[in-house]
């Protein structure tokens, strides 16, 4: 058995001062994902365990796995799948979970910060972290870049509904919005849906307090009345409300980040809640348990389709490149949904689709 | 059997051109509650049924019962209970369910604007209404009027939690909130709290998207401030998060209007999809079927406590006088919970323990 490759020192194309885009890394040489490997509560076993998971679902899948090979390498030999397809890139430095964004992008050598490096200078078409959102969002933002003609990046999530999943977004990214974030969303959120859920043409809904033109404030009016004159006007629904997100009435749900992020949160807590209840009820005497072991199976499926860990992975959209924020308390099955939207992400065409829309949609957003 | 009392013209204490309150209607002439006999899609017999219900809950209820009396008459005459508390007030005008505020306000005889008028002359002490919302919400601002010292009303309603009942608001009064709204909103809720909850010094939370100090917008800052230094101070707990609503980390959440609209029709969606799954799983297979008979008793209590009907009542708070908004579609039973709302609130003196705060907050809020 061959050890896997480890880099000790940075790769030569990458500027590692300023994490510049560098040209003509051979495309033979780029990695699908730079991963984080030491990021999230469960550390590197969560990471590594992950990996072997995704490359049963990806052939020809190559990652450059960043963190400390003293930890790294042994794990590697316990997974061999994950072994086959990892370099590592060895660093000791990491961000810690509670360190405020400022201080985490002084870590010029961090796991995270190295992968972003990675996508920065085209070495890897994304990245994959469980580790400190905020840190994460702002390294994205100062590394990897807004993408042009993108204010502000987002962050996007897929939720289960009952027809099918729907793409939600922003999800706190971006506290307070104007009606040019909420097009952006828009555009953003198509895109996603395309890549990750295989949808030819997804549906839009702009989250109001009502479905009737003349509810909400001025800038759901006016990104209401910027998508109906776009090229995406034939697949934009109109206003939904919070029900609709579960009813499955659009594809995407567009919203600002604080009312997205009380939404996410607000349904986990009643799903949270009920699971709560429906075990009460199992215990609840003899016959109910019996009761239970009959309907096992079936609440079993059930589960596993609500299951947080299916939908785990919150993407920053709008960036010039892929970058997945996984869950930091998850374990190996949720990290590996993360690495799994990343990879659909890259293999799908995420940001050639929002490159495209974008151009089309260039001068409504200038207004 | 004696009819009941039906009158025909206005009371003579009610200034029927603006609503305005005249002193001295003696207390044996109060009505507990003006009702709309009128509103709502069920109609009146949905109305009449649920007095019948609230009649075995409250005892020396009187109740001013507005509306056709070609039409409540004969209901009456079938739900004895309900005709035992009634006085008709005779009117056959009624707001359409999809009639614009600003054409309501003009109807002067309509059964929802006789009722705000009710309770503007001391006539009654509330009112409840199972009509058009928007029109609610603009009679009670021209007629009832907003409570001295506060800015304006806000819709709050109850929701079941891990650990008893939860208050929150606004519920979508006010799209657009300042941090002087929020705090109001919390003075109201709490008094709400008390008074339907029975609590003694429910606790307050204030939602947001984290619970560390620094998240959030400015608004949100400078409540949680002007909290921390009020009489409230030892009951506010701070910023808590979406999944906080059902798990129950406090008594009152406090939120703007699109955020709280939000927040609960996306609860209701996620409860409605579980409901609609599990029916699917009970019905998957011949053994499923068994033992959904088997856990049948216990489904049923916890449904019983999850039904909507039971947190029927939206209560516009903030207003001189009590005023609550029983679901346009409700059934007899939900438009119960309406009124055992409402009662409620007369009862356990919920305007007074308002006032008391409000006089002890005076000059935080005059900032």
């Amino acid at each position: 058995m061959t050890q896997p490759e480890v880099l000790e020192t940075l790769p030569p194309d990458v500027d590692q001062d300023a994490g510049q885009f560098i040209e003509g890394v051979p495309e033979s040489e780029v990695f699908s994902l730079a991963v984080d490997g030491m990021g999230g509560d469960g550390g590197p076993e969560v990471v590594v365990a992950g990996i072997s998971r995704t490359a049963d679902h990806y052939r020809d899948i190559k990652i450059l796995l960043i963190g400390d090979k003293g930890q790294l390498l042994p794990l590697l030999r316990r997974y061999p799948k994950a072994e086959a397809i990892c370099t590592i890139w060895h660093t000791e430095s990491v961000v810690p979970m509670d360190m405020k964004p400022t201080a985490a992008l002084r870590l010029r050598q961090s796991s995270m910060r190295l992968a972003m490096d990675a996508v920065a200078s085209g070495r890897a078409k994304g990245m994959v972290s469980a580790g400190n959102s905020g840190a994460m969002l702002a390294l994205a933002k100062t590394v990897v870049k807004t993408f042009p003609g993108i204010s502000r990046p987002a962050m996007a999530a897929i939720s289960p509904t009952l027809k099918g999943d729907v793409v939600m977004l922003d999800l706190g990214a971006n506290v307070v919005c104007d009606w040019r974030n909420l097009v952006e969303f828009a555009v953003m959120g198509e895109a996603f849906a395309k890549a990750v859920l295989g949808l030819p043409a997804p549906t839009i809904g702009l989250l109001n307090v009502g479905s009737e033109e003349l509810k909400g404030d001025e800038k759901l009016r006016l990104a209401a009345e910027t998508l109906k004159q776009s090229p995406l006007s034939s697949q934009f629904y109109g206003f939904v409300e919070g029900h609709d997100i579960t009813a499955g009435t659009t594809d995407v749900v567009v919203t600002d980040g604080f009312t997205g992020n009380v939404a996410l949160k607000t349904g986990e807590g009643v799903l949270k809640m009920v699971a709560v209840l429906l075990r009460r009820v199992f215990k609840s005497s003899l016959s109910a348990r019996v009761g239970y072991l009959l309907v096992q199976r079936g609440l079993e499926r059930m589960k596993e389709w609500l299951d947080p860990r299916r939908y785990n992975g919150a993407v920053f959209v709008g960036l010039n490149g892929v970058v997945v924020k996984s869950h930091g308390g998850t374990d190996a099955e949720g990290f590996a949904s993360a690495v799994d939207v990343a990879m659909d992400m890259v293999v799908h065409g995420f940001t050639e689709s929002m490159r495209n829309r974008l151009s089309c949609m260039g001068s409504l957003l200038r207004q």
